[in-house]
């Protein structure tokens, strides 16, 4: 059945089954397939050019699965290179920064904002510029928070260290007075208690992931193509290298036991 | 002349740049060719058959400038990876870690050593192999600090979030009573003064880097090869990506400025 090939995530990493936790929730009957690029992660540090040939690559992967659907659960490859593939997949592409943004949006009452994100994302202002098309009123404040991403795979998730670095990331956004917060990085939702302890719960938190599950069961709605099969649904996960912490961060971040990942060995490194 | 051409160093990033400081303090004349795989850092984290691969096309990139020598500056690749350079070069190689195995088999005095490095460089038990060679009778205790490198990189050294982190990792290995501890990655000399203060002054710290440059001087001297001109001498950086932070993270660790940088574009990824 045509509504029952799986819907493809792809991101540079592990950060991306973030995404899928929230996809399953959302729509627990999708088949998924997921494929990190374990072997050239992280993508935020890389220059525009290098990411997009990534992001063709990393579309061929999951095209050989016949999906139905591309999320790119990557902010990075989002942010530069949704165009690429979009112009290569003939199925729906969605990014993770519309829907953040655009839940942002409906959710900001001050109109002030904030984004954290890697590096890469904060630079290429691509938060900013999908808010300011939605709604040109809104101020938006960006803050990188590069130690994040190393503090979710560690797992230090209540440690006194991890909280004074959120707080010393997150002070200079607490005095801009925002009242929505945007996590704009797949490995952020792992935090997301210490950030809002830290922001003593008057910031609401935007799970990127969650608003593009959200959005994507919509799309799915709209387009004939949810499965409407109830059966168990299949999650596969590939990798294109099983490095030495994946399955034990990568179970922490999907919500639930990885079972057997494939390794893709077809990528050029 | 022979003996001008110059010392390659590579390594999967920027981490290196600590050892052509430790080497332009030892060897002020020496010429020197830095690469970086800045594309597709860290290596830490790969598969040993991942970091194989890319250490042959390092080694290719340095020989095109015609080096008398080849420092492997990167500690998962001197773990995994060396036979593989050794036979590519027709010049000398050295890795980072005999050189720190060997300062640090040399220091103890209770024949208790400590080894801090990437999850990769740990797992391997390649220092711990090589001081055992050395002196069977030390113990050798490892400690993963994967936290180490993001906050190098930020530059926040003198951070009490740094400190609690040093103190969390640092711990088990005061409890083993070591008197020597082996800094098993380039990134961390720049964490040197935080590591000493936790480790309260009564561990003496070996930094692989500054007793690399110190075999590489010897083995120059010896095989005759040292650099007999006294000019001002000639460091060339190049890198697989020109990444965000490059720059500025890239002139902390080489201590002074790092002029132009030349990307590498011929590299698979």
């Amino acid at each position: 059945m045509k509504t029952e090939r799986p819907i493809g995530v792809f991101d540079s990493g592990i950060g991306g089954l973030t995404v899928v936790h929230a996809l399953t929730r959302r729509m627990p009957h999708e088949n998924i397939v997921y494929f990190g690029d374990t072997a050239r992660v992280p993508y935020g540090p890389k220059s525009t050019q290098v990411v997009r040939e990534y992001a063709a690559q990393d579309t061929d992967v999951l095209l050989e699965h016949d999906v139905k659907m591309i999320i790119v659960a990557c902010n990075t490859v989002s942010a530069v290179a949704l165009d690429i593939v979009q112009k290569r997949a003939k199925v729906p592409v969605m990014g993770v920064i519309l829907p953040g943004a655009g839940a942002a949006v409906k959710t900001t009452r001050k109109k002030r904002i904030g984004i954290i994100g890697t590096v890469g994302t904060i630079k290429s202002n691509a938060y900013t510029n999908a808010i300011r098309q939605v709604d040109p009123e809104v101020q938006v404040f960006g803050k990188a928070c590069p130690l994040f991403v190393p503090l979710a795979e560690e797992g230090w998730i209540d440690h006194k260290a991890t909280e004074l670095i959120a707080k010393e990331y997150l002070f200079p956004l607490t005095l801009e007075k925002i009242d929505t917060l945007v996590l704009g990085c797949t490995h952020y939702p792992i935090l997301k208690g210490v950030i809002a302890r830290v922001l003593q719960n008057s910031v609401t938190l935007i799970d990127s992931g969650e608003a593009t599950a959200e959005a994507a069961a919509v799309l799915l709605e709209e387009q004939h193509l949810k499965n409407t099969s109830t059966l168990k649904p299949n999650l596969r996960f590939s990798v294109s290298d099983v490095s030495h912490t994946f399955a034990e961060v990568g179970e922490r971040f999907l919500g639930q036991r990885l079972g057997r990942v494939h390794r893709v060995s077809g990528l050029a490194h």
